[in-house]
This record gives structure tokens, C-alpha cells and sequence, in this order.
């Protein structure tokens, strides 16, 4: 376990043709930067991306992010549904190969809560080397519910990936980092 | 997202070494038509089938019916559990590799409120192109069970994957549409 | 369904580079073992290793327990989180790919009652032929809390393999065994 005082660098990835295209803005990015700005106390920089969706465009987007901007961390919004479009997850592991299939259940499962088209996603987390990649659905009012759920344990995940310390506010969230054995 | 007017078709595929020698009734396939004829309130064809249990019997049959039937959804019963002769799911990943992983997770949630081997049951949901196919268990008990909890999400699932339009009578299974952004 | 009336061989390896270096006890195993002695009514042999994490290591040990052995049951304890140095799950996938994504979805629903880290988890369980593999945490604590939540569903399991029979004492594990149909 190794951890580092630097400020973490966080990725957002937001696949969406219409957002890429200009047709509309993408509302999910700025929520999310939002949401960290919100709710983490340690230090971080964050690069924002849109882009189309696809696989190819997500993937080389991911790596990118992970390998040359050094993200400790990096959120998707967009592409998990069942749609032939929506290649989010397929990207998420060519990238990442390594998932973590608790924040996928996790995150249906309180997104069911709310809609019963949550069975739909196909959204996941997985990690490549130090990078942990969460991806979370398109709508705004549902990103929120998903993070809430997983953000909890991010910190001890990082820390275990041996990426940078991050802590959280706890009115917001409560991060929880079990005691060494 | 793509949508016609014309009527659905939906294949019911009854996995069973013993049904399909005559050794008993196929009871699964029967309770599945009633269950959709009680339940559906958009027109509908049906294509049933008795199969033996294995891979290759099931992958080609599944091909069969999304390719050459035109199916938009299947739905099979029987061949989900440990047994050695249980390859539904595999045949299922064989002929539509996307997986929705949450179908599988919630069957097994409602099945599990009932009886504590549900966590044995492989069930899981993926598509092939424009259909949808849904594992069930065998025993015609469980069908109902995961039935009524993943159809709040089929009929939009398929609007997604370009399918056949159905809609169900609210009186048993309320469909969920979210709305465009 | 296979059963025979011989004794079940039940094998627990502990994957930790501590514990197979010295550095400290395994505790985790003889916890393991103790809760068999309580829970289990019928005859067992039990057979426990301590080995370093890794691939190689795990992949080759479940391997052995299964095949040379002879084990009905192996359980094994740590190696599972998101560290590089945990491969238990990836050891297990390639020692008995056929995997039973219920106890997986189980094990990290009950933990996560008790710690939202509880999604870092990877465990999940698989069968090699007639031998069931469960993947446990490596916290003493954990494992009582996993193992009740599956035991239950175990028997039957090993029923459907064309393992041992086993049993287990109602007034800790209550064992569901389906009425044929």
C-alpha cells in the first residue's frame, strides 16, 4: 500500500455523440467536477473530456487519461446502456481489465430503487495499474445516486491501488478505511 | 432508438433432457405463454420449443429464433443451475455475448427472498442485435417471480435495442419509460 | 445427481505472503476449520495450506486440493481485494472457470451491511468438476458473516456436482435441499 501526498488528478469522460457534436451541452461533466468540488477535502486537479461515444474513442480516451495525464481516477458518464452505441463498459475493460464487480452491483442496486430500468445498465468499475475508472449513467439526476453509494470506499481503493490520498467531508460522505491488521 | 408498429415475436425455448423425450409435460414453456398472454397488451406472436439440455442444442436454437424467427424477445426456462448438464447460460453468452448484468443480479435477489439456492442459479440476460434474451429458472414457481421483476424494464429495453413496441397491462406489470432528456 | 455416502474432503488454503512467510499466524484457516467442526453433521476431512498470494500459487494449489486430494469443498481466505499481490479470484477463474455469480453478489451484500469497502471485494465462487471453490476474505470477521450467508445453499450445491453428501447442525446453518420436482 502505497500512498502520496500529491494532489490527485481526476479524470471525466463524458462519451456522448450529441454532447461531442454541440447539438446539446453536456450537463453531466460540469455536475460531476461539481460533486468533487463538493465533497472531497484533499487537493485535486480535474481534466474534463467529451467525446463521442464508441469504443475506440472511450478506450484510447481512458488510457490516455490513465497513462499520460496520470489520473488517480477517472469517471465516465454516458454509453452503459444496451444500446448498439452505448460501449462504455466493453471500452472500460479493454482499458481496464481488472473489475471490481461490487460497484456495478452497488450501483444498480440503488438506482433500482429509484427506476426499474436500472437492470439496463451496464455500468461497472475496473482498474488499470493505479487508475480506478467508475463509470456512472448519462442522466445528471442519477450520477449523484451512484456516487454517493461507491464514494465511501474510493479512498481505501486508491489507497490500495497505490494511488494519491484522497478524504472526503464527512457530512457528505463518509469515507471508511478499515484498520490495518 | 428504433420502434415498429408490427406485432411482436416472442420464442419461449424449454431447455429439458427429460420434457423433451416425452418423460413428462414441458409445464415451464405453457405458464411462460400464459404469463405473456395475461400480461401483454400489445399483439404478439409466440414460437415455443422443447429442446435437450447442452450447449450447442440451446446456442442454435437461440440463433435460430432471433435470426430466422425475427424474434424480439426469448425466453428460456430450464438448464441455469450447476449441473454439468446446465449450459443455458453458456449457450446464451454463445449466441448474444452482450450481457445485461442486471437482470441476473435482481432474478436472483427475488429468487433468493424465496429459497437460499437461488444463489446457485447462472440466469442472466443478453442480446443479440435487436433481441433480448432472458434466462428463467425451471421450475414454473420461479418463472413468475422473475418475470414480474425484470418486465417493468423489458418493453424499454427493447425500444433501445430496436425491437417490436409492447406495452403491459398496468393492472399486473407497470411498464417504465423514462422520458428523453 | 451423484451422491455418495463417504466422508466429504474439505480443503481451506490461505493465501497470504505473511502468514506462508512467518511473519504472523494464520488465523484465518483455524477459524475456517473451527466453524466446519460446529456447523458440519456429517464426517469430513479437512486439509488446510498456507501459501504466498499469487497466480501461479492459488491456481496451482486449488488445482491440487481438487484433484489429487480429492476435495468436495475448498474454501479459501484472502487475496481477493483490489491489490496487484491479490489474484485469488483471477487463480480461481482459471483453476474452475465455471463460475455461480450468486455467492459473489451474496457474500459483498451481506459484508456490505457491515463496511462500505465491502464493493473492493472480488471473491466469488466456482466449481472444477465436482469441487466447489468458495473465495473468502482474509478478515477473521468476515468469514463467519460470508460463510453463514452461503452455507445454507452449500449441500445442495455439492448435491448437484455429484459430490460428498454433507449436512449441516439447523441451529447454526439451516440446510435447503429442493423437493424434487
Amino acid at each position: 500500500m502505497t500512498t502520496t501526498s500529491k494532489a490527485a488528478v481526476i479524470g471525466v469522460l463524458t462519451a456522448s455523440d450529441r454532447a461531442s457534436a454541440g447539438v446539446y451541452a453536456d450537463e453531466s461533466g460540469p455536475a460531476i467536477e461539481t460533486y468533487f468540488r463538493r465533497v472531497l477535502t484533499t487537493p485535486f486537479h480535474m481534466q474534463r473530456r467529451v467525446i463521442p461515444d464508441g469504443f475506440e474513442s472511450v478506450r484510447d480516451a481512458l488510457i490516455d487519461l490513465a497513462d499520460n495525464v496520470g489520473c488517480d481516477l477517472i469517471v465516465t458518464t454516458g454509453g452503459t446502456g444496451p444500446s448498439p452505441r452505448d460501449l462504455t463498459p466493453e471500452a472500460t475493460l479493454a482499458a481496464a481489465p481488472r473489475e471490481l464487480p461490487g460497484f456495478g452491483e452497488l450501483m444498480r442496486k440503488v438506482s433500482l430503487e429509484q427506476v426499474p430500468t436500472a437492470i439496463l445498465s451496464r455500468q461497472l468499475a475496473a482498474h488499470r495499474d493505479k487508475c480506478l475508472i467508475i463509470n456512472l449513467p448519462g442522466k445528471p439526476s442519477a450520477i449523484e445516486l451512484c456516487l454517493n453509494a461507491v464514494m465511501p470506499a474510493v479512498p481505501y481503493c486508491l489507497d490500495l491501488l497505490g494511488a494519491a490520498w484522497i478524504d472526503t467531508d464527512p457530512s457528505h460522505v463518509k469515507t471508511f478505511r478499515p484498520k490495518p491488521k
